[in-house]
């Protein structure tokens, strides 16, 4: 906003709240067949409120995506710096990830819908891709250790890794009872142990 | 459609050709955001020659849906009606599950985007909870068993299951060297066997 505008909205309308009702909408509808008016219906205050915190839908779009994807560089951020065997950074990124996904679900389950139709979601996708080639390079180097299996492409195992995590988005609720460590240790339980019982 | 209508479209145009097409864009672009002008825009034929073909952008909609639900639902009988026991029926599930979706990859990607915005959505999402109660209660009897670990939750895990099989859409191409029977070892191996190595 570059001149100041009289507050219009409701009481208790801010940045953050208009953030989180727009993200539910463009989960609930798709970015693109979202149009302000929706936004608008779903906040209850007319477009010029909205337009008072933000300049445009894509900017609602930017700022969304960048709550997710702060929160997973910084688990990236904290597993690189931290010492230990490769193939426990990498349970550890996953269980960060994991954490990030139930506290910011709307925001990484929108990150996770982002095709690359425009500059905000290419810029997204690159800050996405960076993270995942962590994860890449995390299980080269725990096969690498003989820690992890080496029968299997460590490039497609990585990319499961993340969409094992990743398709939580798919079914877990913000009333969800299971808290991040039990689905990380549900997760590392099937991805590095297996379901199959000993025989 | 109720009444003939002389074909106006470029030779070659018939309702596959017009659905492949169709859905490439519904993937780029997502349902809700692509406009009939869209549509004939890509396929290079007027709006009334894919009126010609169908209906409703909602006709191109449901006949997309209905390839993927169609190949997994034949998957799901295949397994209900095979013995054996619960484990190798849901492996062999997987695997069915993993070669539909890389025959029909661009429908599957689409159904996996749907949101239950409408009548014809939320009956293919019915249609897919139908196949997810199937892995469910493999999972379950496999546990029973004895041949799957009992100390994770039967529910999660079989959402993990096939949350790990869908994301493969979410990076394979239609020109991936891999195939079916590849995707398959590296998916099967993971979730039943685990990454790590025997210590």
């Amino acid at each position: 906003m570059t001149t100041p505008v009289r507050r219009r909205g409701r009481p208790g309308h801010d940045v953050a709240s208009v953030l989180a009702a727009s993200v539910e909408v463009f989960n609930e509808r798709g970015y693109d067949g979202t149009s302000m008016e929706d936004l608008s219906a779903r906040l209850g205050i007319g477009k010029s409120s909205i337009y008072h915190h933000v300049e445009s839908k894509e900017e609602l779009l930017r700022l969304a995506l960048d709550q997710a994807l702060t929160g997973l560089e910084e688990a990236a951020e904290e597993i690189k710096s931290s010492d230990g065997p490769a193939v426990e950074r990498l349970e550890l990124l996953l269980r960060r990830s994991i954490s990030v996904l139930v506290d910011r679900l709307p925001f990484v389950t929108l990150l996770l819908r982002v095709r690359g139709n425009s500059d905000v979601e290419r810029q997204a996708l690159a800050r996405r891709r960076r993270i995942d080639h962590l994860v890449t390079d995390l299980v080269k180097e725990a096969v690498g250790d003989g820690a992890l299996r080496s029968d299997l492409d460590p490039a497609v195992v990585a990319r499961l890794l993340f969409g094992t995590v990743n398709s939580l988005t798919e079914w877990l609720k913000p009333t969800s009872k299971q808290t991040a460590a039990d689905l990380g240790d549900v997760v590392c339980g099937v991805v590095f142990d297996g379901l199959r019982t000993a025989t």
